[in-house]
């Protein structure tokens, strides 16, 4: 056995013996223990920090005195003087193993750190980006045996990191030659490490060692709101946050009208192309301002979205996605140029889709599943993403399932009486006094319900303007549970429900939620048409859930996972009240907030994610409800409100909902089938 | 053994036994024979026509009937009928193998046919090109198997053609639904077939089976001229051949000067790529014209060109090819898109640049060692590209050395008293009668000699305007040979030469050679300081051809090529009387025409060339002149114009030079060192 030092690294345990003098860096590397470089050990850019611990480690058979390692040197001093350091610390290339140690190499100092995700439920990412900065001193050119000064450029990239066949745009060719000589033949390259389509490149050149870092943004394309986080590719962290209304709205609120408007007008695809590339740009520059940055940092964009904003993003003619077979010009993941979408960030900027899983099901569902891994779950998982189109995955180890459901908008406010979008003075909490029938309200804005005091104060500036969607589920299932609407879907007179709010409107009732009108406001009512409309949406959505239930032979899942911004404000019991979702254990619904926009983050900031969420949507089994008759006959079924739900089972307190009938002689509003929406912009 | 039909395939000889009733096309692709076709044995693209032999071929060991194919069927006489076909010939897709016989593959069913080049002392080029047409039938679209239409037609391409992980641009995605649709599920793609740094890519899709073909562009950036020939992928053949001025002229006539530019001017070099880049277009535009093509459908191109012109064209400043150590940003190979040179042809079209050899010997070199390959030759060859600079490449199977000589260009007739570039009316051939001293000429447009009958009504139309470089090189070699020059350069006077066209010119004298000042034309004379440019030019090209000798350690060469437009109309005798090229036999002189243009055909059309070239340019030795003691040396020795040449050692006649002198008090005529010229627009 050595007698060289015998040197341990935490929190890996990778252990190892180096003759004395060797750098921390180079016993780390040599161990494979994950330590940080970007200047590759030249005591510049203090990556590589370590905490070296000294005293008695029985459990790693270490006895480390303070003589263990190289006294603090001139290097580290010049380092912590400029920049700071935390007592104890040392930079791994400057400090030498001289004795037995242990070394704590702290989570900021590791290249593949854990990137902390908001929601404690969900595993951390590993910190693994598709560009990272090299800094790199380069051979002079010699006349007596000439070369380019990008081949010395690539071969320092070989020598110094094991970087192999890297190529350089033509951007970086055009700049190259100032850079190297203005940096005294020392540079920092922000390099593109490649992937299935394209070699590692170099995407950026510093002259000298560069102190800054490179972005990437994750982007979630919606199609009402387009939504982005700005990420440090070096960090992991998003350092800003931002989204804007997706411009196309104007050819249309939802997909089929989009669709629509490409086929009733020429080159109508083209504009809508053209109106979301803008709306992009305008966000590429609102998060870069926010943020402070140089958009010309941003190298790296993942792009999540429905199969239509897909299309119409790339510039494909969505005709096709409109009628059955329902066929996408292209299913697999792209990795494409930020340039060939008009995108003015990075010149080389690289952008990658995530694949879709099938006409109706896009890259925003395969990112759902990045998210929350259905996959990987040991019990059987319903992943509900509730937007205009609601995406289903139901699935365990085993296998998993997909399909859509077309959910219209009216989850999302509209096409509903007083509808609105989820903003501020937008009714959202809703709560109905069984025996009074009289509702209590918050509104997005204000944490005080309508009837506590310092209400009308607090609600004076954005007023109460309409309901969204997470309010129109509950005030409806409120009504179900207060007695005013009954099984089938309807709202009683004022006699037969004993409250004046309900109010005879055209042939129905409509339910009274707020009056407004003496001091200039809305009249906000719930209608007949509107519950008809919740009745459809929910209907699709629990016919999509039911028929993937089927299809996996059960009837009963484990547990119900919510997502989309919408299900991040939805109240599970209200949505199992009217039978949105499949009856599940309350405690056992949870929301997963944007999953897919925390899918794009994944896939950006861990580029190995990118193979295996392709490799996860190849597998996914895909069903096209359009052709199940069995989705139908759930349709039909699941129109009408639940008579009872089991919402509280740990407390084995089933809530039977009132037996009430209303006939008011109104159309027939547990009407079945399917119905398209279409409207024209 | 078999009992199997034995079927034996000519000019390969392959051979094999089949079962009856085996396509004769199957029975190729099974022996790896070089048959083609689109169509992949549909009977629709004609291209795998084969030749059966009837009657006895011992050489073969096989005795053929007629009923050794199957019958004539209706798929070839649709065929023969629509398109015609020659009498005999069977489309191997149709026609099965029945008994013994004896296909012979034409030369235009093969796939890799050989393209014949217009010089019969180089090799035929292999058609081997980088994209290549494709004809597929897709899977429709299946809602229960939901895949994007990309997808199928990747499958496509790997079952029916073996095509493995082919990838598609944006365009082609917005384009590719309608088309398949269209074509009703068949379509023929253009796949570009990848290469070291991109995978198969589809470049255009056209619905059902395409008639047409693609066309690639080989393009020689000369300083002065662009040259291009369009070639049509699927045959190799050239379709037109186009030029235009290189329009950054206008910044500098040399390259030095366009260095120059770049250097005094803000933007300097980013005027000059536009301008080239813009002659570029107008070229393609050109020479697309010219062919009534659709410049659409020009997929690849392959460029040579100096390094100054490669910088430029890629959009690099210049600067550092115009100071020691004169380092290139890059001298590798490029594979970019056409689109980041603003190349407005096929939107995915590729662009491949020849490496380069070094900071003065570009990529034209490049393509002259490719199409002459020196690295292949037996015999010590050394080949002179003569041009604004000289490139020299001297080598043999053992080694190939290189390097640039700073010629000047007063080979090109620039800065010569009455030169021109060569057009109509500028005088190429010069004849000087020895005792009268009286000169006989040849204008370019005319063939007919100056003192031959009906010479003034031939160049009525032209004129005769002055001196292009080879009239140059001749009339300077003939004076000497008629004494009117001695061995330093000096002209002498009409008393010293016997005749009145040795007129006194400032301090010098000048030679008449054409006097047209009676019909309104111009004078036009040698001077002096005509001789003198020339004399530089010269002993900057001997010097460099010498300094290579010197490095392979030999004092002669086996044999000479001159390449480039001048070296096409160059007369290696004059050239060996003014001492440009080391002395070897005359008929050991050739002329290459212009090999860099062939060079870069080559590598168009033969995609392996490619790799070969680059392989071969990093075993090039580069030799730098500027920092060569040698260089200086041989060029001081090598401005006299030598004594005796041997221009006709077959016949044992050496060729004694007048031994004149003459000193008419002008400046020293031979005056060595290097001059760089260096002039601003």
């Amino acid at each position: 056995m050595s007698n060289d030092p015998l040197i341990v690294f935490t929190p890996s345990g990778k252990r190892g013996r180096f003759p004395a003098g060797t750098p921390i860096l180079t016993a780390a590397r040599q161990l494979g223990v994950d330590l940080d470089s970007v200047c590759g050990g030249r005591g510049i850019c203090s990556k590589c920090q370590v905490q070296p611990s000294f005293g008695d480690f029985p459990k790693h058979g270490v006895t480390a005195t303070q003589e263990a390692v190289s006294a603090w040197n001139a290097v580290e001093e010049r380092y912590k003087s400029k920049r700071g350091m935390i007592d104890g610390r040392r930079l791994g290339c400057q400090a030498t193993l001289e004795g037995d140690i242990v070394i704590d190499v702290p989570p900021e100092s590791q290249v593949h750190k854990q990137v902390v995700r908001k929601r404690a439920e969900v595993r951390d990412i590993t910190l693994n980006p598709s560009t990272r900065l090299y800094y790199v001193e380069v051979e002079e050119p010699d006349m007596h045996d000439p070369s380019g000064d990008l081949e010395r450029l690539q071969t320092a990239l070989k020598t110094q990191w094991q970087l192999e066949d890297v190529h350089a745009d033509l951007h970086i060719l055009q700049t190259l030659q100032g850079s190297l000589r203005k940096g005294a033949w020392k540079v920092t390259c922000a390099v593109h490490l490649g992937d299935e389509e394209n070699p590692p490149r170099i995407m950026a050149i510093w002259p000298g060692f560069y102190e800054g870092t490179v972005y990437g943004v994750a982007i979630d394309l919606g199609s009402t709101t387009i939504a982005a986080h700005l990420c440090d590719l070096s960090t992991g962290a998003v350092v800003a946050s931002s989204g804007v209304m997706n411009p196309q709205i104007r050819f249309g609120e939802d997909l089929m009208s989009r669709v629509s408007y490409a086929m009733m007008n020429q080159n109508g695809d083209a504009e809508m192309t053209l109106a979301v590339r803008e709306g992009m740009n305008a966000l590429m520059t609102q998060i870069a301002t926010e943020a402070e940055i140089d958009k010309q940092l941003i190298v790296d964009c993942v792009f999540v979205c429905n199969p239509v904003m897909h299309h119409l993003l790339l510039g494909i003619d969505p005709f096709e996605l409109g009628q059955a077979p329902f066929a996408l010009a292209t299913s697999n993941a792209l990795r494409i140029r930020a340039r060939d979408l008009d995108l003015s960030i990075h010149p080389s900027a690289r952008v990658y889709m995530l694949p879709c899983i099938a006409g109706h099901v896009g890259a925003d569902a395969a990112a759902v599943a990045l998210s929350e891994e259905p996959d990987k779950s040991d019990d059987l998982v319903l992943v509900v993403d509730v937007g205009t189109n609601a995406e289903i995955l139901l699935g365990n180890r085993d296998k998993v399932l997909a399909c859509s459901s077309p959910t219209g908008p009216a989850f999302e406010g509209a096409q509903i009486t007083s509808g609105q979008r989820a903003a501020p003075g937008a009714i959202e909490r809703v709560e109905i006094d069984p025996v009074t029938k009289e509702p209590r309200f918050r509104v997005i804005g204000c944490d005080i319900w309508s009837d506590e005091d310092g209400f009308e104060q607090a609600t004076a500036q954005t007023g109460i303007t309409g309901i969204c969607g997470s309010g129109i589920i509950e005030v409806i299932a409120e009504m179900r549970l207060a007695g005013i609407v009954d099984d089938s879907g309807l709202i009683g007179s004022a006699e037969q429900t004993g409250t004046p709010r309900c109010e005879l409107d055209g042939r129905t009732h409509s339910y009274l939620l707020y009056d407004g009108s003496a001091t200039g406001g809305p009249r906000i009512t719930v209608t007949n048409p509107d519950i008809r409309a919740i009745q459809m949406a929910k209907a699709a959505l629990y016919s999509g859930a039911r028929l993937l239930m089927d299809k996996f032979n059960v009837d009963v899942v484990d547990r119900v996972v919510l997502a989309g911004a919408f299900g991040a404000h939805i109240s599970s019991k209200h949505a199992m009240v009217l039978g949105m979702i499949p009856d599940v254990p309350l405690d056992r619904v949870t929301s997963a907030g944007n999953a897919a926009g925390t899918g794009a983050r994944i896939a950006l900031i861990n580029r190995d994610k990118r193979a295996e969420i392709e490799e996860t949507v190849r597998n996914i089994h895909k069903i096209e409800t359009a052709i199940e008759p069995r989705f139908q006959e759930h349709f039909v079924n699941a129109s009408a409100l639940p008579n009872s739900v089991d919402p509280f089972p740990l407390l084995r307190k089933v809530v039977t909902l009132p037996d009430v009938s209303f006939n008011t002689g109104g159309g027939d509003a547990s009407a079945g089938g399917r119905r398209r929406r279409r409207r024209n912009a």
